[in-house]
Parts: C-alpha cells; structure tokens; sequence
C-alpha cells in the first residue's frame, strides 16, 4: 500500500473528539474482493459516538479508523476470484462480512460470528472514502431503478428487517414501536410492509438511540406519520403500565410485537406490559448494562424478549423491496454533504437536526 | 324445529342437478350459538360443484343440504353462554367450527379435526338462507369500515392466507401464482400483503379449479393486473419446463413459493421445476386422485411440498387487514343477486361469467 | 349438589394456614364431563403455598377451595357426549381445561387463555379429593404399562416438556438447568429424552422454586445424578458471571439452552450469562416482580428469553414417552401418605423432606 | 503436484467398471486446508454405483475420480491461517465444502450451494486414500472417546439427522421408517435420539437405495431390531394402503413423521397414506424421475412432503452425541478391509453381504 498514491480522501477518528480528513493509499483487492468508488454513506449513531467517546461499550478505537458503514458505491477493480460482479456495477455493502465459516456463519448466523469483519467497529476501516475495498460476496448489484442513497439505506433498513423478522411480524399484526429516530422509522417502514395492519409510534425526550443521539422533535412525529404510523404517542412522564394502556387503547387491543428502539429503561418495561400474551418484544435500542424489569409478568404471560446484534441474510430482500418500490426510505434522508464536508456533517448529525445525513463521496455525482 | 314459521327462504340441494328455494324454520341458537340474519354470500365452486355432482370426493350429499360458506350478517339473537356478541353485530362467519377439543384443535389445527362441523359440507348445512345461526366462537364481529360483502369474502381470502403462511411467504420473496380464479387472486392480493416483492400469475385454458369452472379469459388477465400481479403468463402448449423457464425469465430468478391453484398435472410440475432450491410449493388447487410428479427434482433440492385443507385462524388477521385497508378484495366481485333469484346466480357462476358472484340474503339491504 | 351423600373426603383450603379434610359431595358429570375415582395426586409447592399464604399473586383463596393438580384417577361415569372414555379406564388429568374456544385456544395457546379453568387455582377446585369431575377432553387414557403415579407425574413433567420445547432442545445440545428441584428434574429428564447430549445441573442454597420451598440438599444433588445429570454444580457465593464461567468450563463450551428454575436474581442472570450466543433461556422459576438483568448482554448476544405459564399439549406426548419407557419419573416420588394423612403430608413437603410427595386418594389401592 | 513422491495409494474409479488402486502424489494443503492421513472410509452405495455405472443422474465421471466420503484420519500438516487444529488432532471430515459464501451458504443451507465441493462427486476426488487435504472448517475434532470408524460413520448419520430434523422429530412421536438399509438405519437412530417414542422399521424385497444396493435379508431385520425398532414390517405384496393400515395398527395411531429411504414408487405411496394429518413424510431414497403418488390425499391432510440433499450443520451435533453415548453407530459396521484389499471391499459392498464396509486407511492402524 506504500507505493499507492495518496488520492483517497478518508474520514479517520483518531480518538475522542478527534476526527480528521485524510488521504488514504487506494487499497488493491483481494482475489475474492472488489475494489469500489464510494458514492454515497449515511451517518449512523455508532460513528457519531466514535468520534465523541472514542468507544462503544467493548470496542475501543485504539488506532486511527475510517468510520462509515451505511454505503453503497461503484465497482472499480474485481479480484481474480470474484464471478458475479464487473466494473462498473453499481453496489450496496453489506459491512458485515465473516472471516471464516465458523459455526455461527455455518447455520446462517453470521451476524454472530466473533471474528467477522464489520465497517467502522474498531478495529476495522469504515467505507466513508473515496475508495474501499470489501468481500465481493457482500457487495450486492443494484438494480437500475435503485439509487445510491436507497443502496446505502439498506443498512439501516437491515436492522428493521431483522428485528421484524426476529419478531415474527406477519399478516395483521399490530406493532408498538418505541422510538421515532431512523431505526424506528425503518422499523416501522418494515412492519407495514410485512402486513402489519396498525402501528404505534412513541416519541420521548429521554430517548437515547444507540444509532441516533437526537432529541424529542415535532418533525420526528411528522416523519413518522409521513412513512405510515398509524398513530403516534408522545410520551413524557408516564408510567411504564400508562404507556401500555395507552397504546392498548389506540389499537383496541394490545400488540402482538413491540420493537423497542430506544434502550431506555421505563420504555423496555412498557414495552413488557404492552405486548400480547404470547407475543414478542424486540431489543433494539441499548441502554444500561443491567436493566430492572418486569420478568415474572413477561415469563408468566409468554412474552418473549429477544434482542438483535446487527442483521445478517437481509441485504437482497432489502434489494427485492427497494426495486418493486414497495417500501420507501428516501423520505429518511433529510440532509447532504460532500465528503469534504464530513465534519460539518458529523456536527449536524450530533445536533440532532433531521434524520439521516448523508454524506456523498464520488465528487463527481453527487445525486442521490 | 317444527312448530317454527316458515319464513327462512334457503337454497337447497337434494341431489345432482337439483336445486331448489325453499322455506326452513328459523333456527334456534343454542348456548354458544348466535342467530344471525344473512346479508352477503359469496358462491364457491364447490357450492356449484355439488349441485351439479351431488358429490365432492367422499362428501355425498344424502340428504337436502343449504348451500353457502362465504358468509357475513348481522346478529339477531345470542344464546345463554355468549358474551362477546350482542344483537346488532354485524359479523362475519367462519365456516368451519370444531365439534369437540380433539388434538388437532389443542395444538391449533383445529381445520384438521374430522369431527369439525363445516357449512355446506354434508351433511352440514351451510347459509346460504335468510336466518342462520352458527357457534359464536367462530363469528367474528366486523369493523364498521368493512362492509358485509369484504366479510363475505374472508372466507376465499383465508384460503390465500392459509396457503401464502404455509408456504412462509415473507419480505422480498418472488412467487408464483398458478391460476387466477379467485383462489389465485386471493393468493396473489395476500402475497403481496405479506411482503412479496414480485408474482407471477398464470392462466391456462386447462385451467380447473377447485373454486372456480371458469376458462380462460382476458378478464382473468386484467383482472389479476388490477389486483397486483406484476406479470402475467398465458399457457397454452408449453411444457411443465418451459413454463419453470419462462417465470424465471421473467423474475429475473427463481421464485422462492409457488402457489398452485389449479389443481392440473402439468401446472403442478411446472410448480416443482420452478421454485427456487430451498423453496416452497403449496398445493391449493384439487387434481385428480394420483398424479406424476418429478419428485427426485423436488426432493433432491429440497422443494417442500405441501397442501392445505381449508384453513385455520385467518378470520381476525383478515379482518385487521381489511379494516386497515392494506387488502382491496372488493374488485373480486363482479355480480350480485337477490337470494330470490339464487338459481340464476348459480347459472351465472356456472357458466364462469366473472369472478365472484354475490348472494344478496337480507330483501331490505342489498347493499355491498 | 345439597341432595348427594358427604361421601366425597376432600382436601379444603379455607385461608391462610387453614387447610381442612372435609366431606363434599359427589359431583355429577355434565355432557362433555367425565367423574372420576381419584387416585394419586402430587403436591405442588403451589399447592403448600395456597395453604401457608391463601394466595399466589393475583390468584386469591377468597372461598374454600379444595387443592391438588398433579392427579390421575378411574372413570366411574362419563357425560352424554363423552365418546372416548368409557367407566373404568385409567386417566391423566391435565388441569387446565379451557372453557371457551378463544383466540389463544384457536392457535393451540390454550394455556394462556384468560378465562381457563385450573384446577387448585381460585376460584376452580382441584382434585385432592375422592371423587371428582373434568372435562373428558382433557382425560387422557392410560396404558397398562403406565401407572397411577406416572399418571399423576406427566404435570410437572409438563412444565419440562413444555420449557424445553420452548427452548427448541435437540439433537447434541448442552443444556444448563438451573435448581434441582422436581421441576429442575424433570426439565433435566425432558432435556436428556429430547436428544440433549450433556446437562449441567446446579443447586443453590438461595433457591426458591415456584413448585418447592425445599432447600439446599445432598439428596437433590444425588438425585439430580440419578436421573441423568451429567454434571452437578453446588452454587454458595459465586457471582453470576462466576456460575456462568463453570459452566462452560464444564461442558467445553457455553450451553445452547438454559432452563431457569428458581426464580433468583442472580440464578437469573447466571443464566444470560452463560447461554450460548443465539441461544435460549427459558424462565420457569418466578421470583420477584421486577428483576434486574443484563439485558444488553442478552439483546447483543441474541439470547432470547422465554418465559413458560403452565404448558399446553403435552399429555399425549407424556404418555407417549412414558408407554415406551423413554423417560423414568418414578424416582421422582419419595414419600406416600393416604387421603386421609393429607395434612401430614403437606407438612412434609413444606419441610423439603425428599422430592415429590404423593397422596393415595382410592382407599382400596394405594399402589404406585 | 508433479514433484511430490508417489506415496499416496488411491481408490479411483475411470469410468464404469474400472475401480483401481493407484499412486496419488500427496497434496499440499492450502492456507485454509488441512492434510489428514486418512484412517477409516466407510463405503456409500454412491461410491459403487459411480464403479459400476460411472454415474448418477447428472453426475457424471468424465476424468479419474478418488472414491470415497464417509471418512476420518489425523491432522499431519495444516495451512497458514487455520487455528482450530493441529498436527496430531483426530478429525472427522465434512465431505461438503462451499466454495463461496453465496446465498445459500449465507442462510445456512450450504448443501443446496451449486458449487459446493463434495467428495467423490465428479469432478471432486474423495478421500479413499493415504492422504487427503481438506477445507480445515469443514473437519472437526474427535473426542478421545470417539473412535475414528464413529467419525467416518457421522456422515451416514448426518444423513439420518437432517431427514429427522426436517421432519420435525421430537419428544413421544410415533415413526415410520421405510427401509433397513444403512440410512434406514441411522434415520431410526436419530429418531429415537431426538425422542421418538415408537418407530416401525419395513424391509421389502424391492428395497432400492440410493447408498445401498442391498435385498432384502434377515440379517437387516435383527439389525434394526438391535439398533432399537420397536417394529417391524417385512413387505412383499401389500399395496400401499395396507402397510399404511399395518403401520398404524402397529403404532396404535397414524406416525406423525415418515422417513422414506428406498425411493420406490410404493413405498413413497404407502408413506402418504400412513402419515398422520398435519405431519411429515421425508423422501430421502431416490427412485426414479418421475413418481406418481396420491397428492391429493397428502394435501388435504396437510402432510408435507421434504426432500433432503445431503445435508448441513450436522458434524457438531453427532459428535456432541458420540461423545455422550447418547447414540451407538458401532453395530452398523459389519466388514472391515484394508485399503491395498479395496477392490474386495467393494465387491462385498456390491453384493449386499451385510451393512457398512469400512475400509482402513492406515496401515500401521487398522483398529475401529
């Protein structure tokens, strides 16, 4: 990588607080590897949160790292193995892509492998460059009638899919989701496109989103109405059980899945008394290491709580939806920067203005 | 029974080829039953295929049988025991009702059950009649935005339930729909519900369907356009092969469900060769008794095959759908008839002039 | 009821601390009942609770009620309907008997429907008692080869076959359960018939099971390895993350599954802790109302947390299993007293002498 | 290659007919291989079928092809980044290895991946031989309590776990398994390892199965006896509804799951209709192209009908269950040969003279 020259301009945390654009060598392929021209990166909470604390629970940046892992871009360079992409083709990344076929990638759980390869989680680079390369075999074509930024959406749009899989969401199910920012928006978006016939929508201002740090806003609910809840509920200071009764008595009857996006406890154990019997209560959102809730009446009541790590096996259903325009995120992206602009774009993101900021590599096509 | 007045004008068959109005006593409700006044009944093709038979398979009709099991209508009284039901209810009813808590019921196949009383299946009366009474468990109370007729029609949409859950119908999937009758309309209007990005729907001037002995027709086509298909596939000659490649031509790949509504040899290979390894076929449509089948190709890349009889807990999730809008079942009905002129509708459905053909009970509300 | 003889000696719980042997009379089968001449029946830590605290709960003694719900007994007289059963056949009885075909009845739920009759849970009688009666479709025939006391044992077997079904045990997996009591045993018994091919069983000096006050004793430990515990595992003050790390250190390797049965904190934690990513911990001990877990650690695990409420299609299974020998409940049974001795018997359990304590209800058999 | 000495006798098969004994070069393995001294090779019925016939359906042998892939041996050199195994360490081998993480692979069906590498199908050599590389994720350690003819016995096993697995096996189920052949055999072990209650084991006269070519013989009876049949059923003329009716007169009910291993036309029939509504009839023989079977019967009782194509994520359960003793494999090997004697080897497989030959690899170690 020495010798390659320094024209791949690249945004590196270096610690916390400390975030640079820098010129990175081009890097060359593996044999099993693509070499792409990056297009077009969302922020995420994650890298926002790099960048402030230099950490996430375990992870801990320790040496310079590119961040970016919501991306889609264009395929420059195949290695010498790669069969089913071209330069040329348009891609979506998958970031997450396993080093070796351990048992959790054997039974189709790879999201779960601890040696796999993940964008921006140290100490892995990220993709928000001029050019990355990744594992052929998760870089997804798409199709013509898909954009960069839907391709890009995908990543976040994989952690609604997984989470509403992990619930088992089907044909006229009523949703709760818990928390207004990207993730339970895309949530959301998932839910009615699996058949849910009704879904809830909560806004707090104690939410804390691990892949969003915004605060409560009218322009939060609005989007949501906008990309189809049902109804909305802004919560302040009740109770855990008013919560529940509240969206018990939008629905007319309690949900069969709640999707909880936003970590924080009082909203984990509404969550809890909200759900069905026999239903279930996905964990997305993070809070605290250890949480007090109410297990007896989850246990006794057969709700069951699962929580997701990432996604894996969503990227060409997400690709599947996007091209028969069966779901639609562009809605989410709120704000657009040039990849030069990358600091002012982590800056908006941190404020928590609008919702998705994405952040445009290729300097010659900064469309969508 | 004797001693009430003959004022319940129901359509009776006593034996192949005859079919007749005439007037019942109105029933009694017992504990657990309600009384209900008939609004809207959907003719089915078995409705048409015992009058014209006397028989299904092992089903013989021995006795004079009340035709109808695609019912909804209001409830004029509810026995001792009933507590969610009230006069005035509008509802829709399901025609299948356990007789007992037998072990097909305790695990919730409860459509498995031998002893499971069943509208219009000798010798079980159905409700094609003014006054009508039915277990109450199995009447399910309608949404004031659903009109009678949608409740009518949530017994041929549950067959499209029933077969789209069984074949595990999910975001993104591709499938294919042999058949568009209104099974095949009912599977194709579900599966897009479900999340199926893009279906496949096939007519075949072989084309028997067990619901429907209707031809081939461009209204089929247009019709199945209208409710979603994204293409359209006409059959004439083609082999079982040939038709396996032509909806992979058009898919872009190989469906991962196959939904068979018709019940024809050739449409049944045709289901095996096409699916995707890994993928499902859901046999909906009745063929002859022993069929051909290239069952090595099934087997070997692991096509589950599976049929489904009638259906089980479909009625609330149809419901939630319908009142949320996210299924549009109404174009499915192209004629209707007072129950006075039910011999008339039947010649009509006979003849396979349309799609559904609507029995209108109630004199004083012929309204959808 | 006034008419019939005081033949029937039954065990009454008035209140708290208030348990009475009393003369009730002998109940009339109704249509769909059948009346039975009882035979063994187990006491539950349930049952001895009801009788120190007059509640559970929610679940109040507010009139006198009679106890017992791990029973088995003869036919005498069978209801107008009753098809299946004839006078003088050997039945299990499963206790909970829904009353209306609900919506959680209909998907084969039943044990969470809310208005379930149970025995020995207020305001529905049990069946510690001469003569009883129960609904027919939950009587289930006995083999020959299978006696009373099998019979009476498929309740908490129930609990294991249901809590490890939940879990989705099979073929090789490493199971960790925790508490050795009778349901911490027969957890370990369905786990090992269920293809489980190593058992970690752990007893607490803290432990607090729903179905046992007993406490610590060599006598679990030694009868945990009798019935097939690969590895015993005596918790004093180890921190859950401790239990957790001997666990796996046992086993090679974290378990798949981990069946809860004591309903302590820090047992509950042991358990997320120790679970295999992707794995499953069920909930059948309960304990307090809020717990505090590491719920984080769970959700990014994937670690799905299950609780169980009683179980539901598990007696024909049981009988099964126990007809072909496959699993071997008789050492579960330590102590036998006759009807008559009940209280005694009752102030062994609550001592924790031995395991499962059995009363002979037939004055003429007091055989197993 | 050319330069390693010719110290590697081989199996290879040239064509139909021509099985010869020749020097291989010893392969080098790769970064991701390891290089095994091969110890115990069980014969297939597909590695006589390729000698006999140079073929199977599509497979065909169009160069020199090593036989053999029910294997086991010790690790002698491993590649640069494999970390999980050693020199010296006694491995089993997995005879299917991805080439590529496509999507198959990514949802854990890695069976049905299209360019899976598979031992001895052409054009991949197998692993009858001195020394063999190998995919080093795809061989897994053997416990000391695990002989090297239990490793190479967990392929047919893997065979019998998948077709239970997709049954859906579980705890008190009744089991029909159609043929006593080797996979006959392994599939009624696993049945009642995963906790079949009661299985029915046929021979027939007609038996033809795809790993054996064997008839009908008394020996194989008094095998499934000793490897735990409940029943058995020795056919001869009976059509398929009267082994469906003998089964269920056997078992007292219909089987809940059918494992079909001869893939003759009758048996497959006899296995639709002895299966019980609701269950699962495993086709795992192979007959020939098309068959022709009673489908309707089978789709109006829901009995789903699966293939299995070898199979996936097996290794770790069977060694979990070997190393438990919680499954004995031992009885199946009746004849041992070394590897110089493989011709003869073959030629008793060929004439069905008992059940699995295991040829020895090792010449200094010829033990199980």
């Amino acid at each position: 990588m020495a010798a390659a020259k320094p024209e791949n301009l690249s945004l590196v945390v270096h610690g916390p607080g400390d975030l640079r654009l820098e010129n990175y060598p081009i890097p060359e392929p593996g044999p099993n590897e693509v070499l792409l021209k990056m297009h077009s990166v969302g922020i995420c909470g994650s890298d926002v949160h790099y960048w402030q604390h230099g950490r996430i629970g375990d992870f801990v940046v320790k040496k310079p790292m590119v961040l970016g892992h919501e991306a889609s871009g264009t395929v420059v360079k195949v290695g010498s193995l790669v069969k089913h992409l071209k330069p040329g083709d348009r891609v979506a990344i998958e970031p997450g892509a396993p080093r070796e076929a351990d048992e959790f990638c054997k039974i189709g759980r790879y999201n779960l492998s601890p040696t796999i390869f993940f964008c921006a989680t140290p100490p892995d680079d990220g993709n928000l460059c001029r050019f990355y390369k990744h594992n052929a075999n998760f870089c997804y074509k798409l199709p013509d009638n898909v954009t960069f930024e839907e391709g890009a959406l995908i990543e976040p749009l994989s952690v609604g899919i997984h989470a509403c899989r992990r619930a088992g969401v089907t044909l006229g199910h009523r949703v709760f989701v818990c928390g207004a920012g990207p993730i339970g928006l895309v949530s959301l978006l998932v839910a009615k496109a699996m058949g849910a016939s009704q879904v809830v929508v909560t806004v707090s201002q104690f939410e804390r989103n691990f892949c969003s740090t915004l605060d409560l806003s009218a322009s939060r609910l609005s989007k949501a109405k906008e990309v189809g809840a049902d109804f909305l509920l802004q919560i302040s200071t009740e109770s855990p059980q008013e919560i529940a009764n509240k969206v018990e008595g939008l629905l007319g009857c309690k949900p069969e899945v709640t999707i909880e996006c936003t970590g924080v406890e009082t909203s984990i154990q509404a969550g809890i008394y909200a759900t069905q019997s026999g239903g279930t209560l996905v964990l997305v959102g993070l809070g605290s290491e250890m949480t007090s809730v109410p297990l007896v009446h989850a246990a006794t009541r057969e709700v069951d709580i699962k929580g997701v790590f990432r996604y894996c096996n969503t990227w060409p259903m997400a690709i599947s939806m996007l091209a028969s325009k069966s779901v639609n995120v562009k809605p989410l992206v709120t704000h657009r920067f040039p990849l030069e602009k990358a600091l002012e774009a982590f800056e908006t993101s941190k404020k928590g203005l609008g919702l998705k900021v994405m952040i445009k590599c290729d300097p010659k096509d900064q469309n969508p």
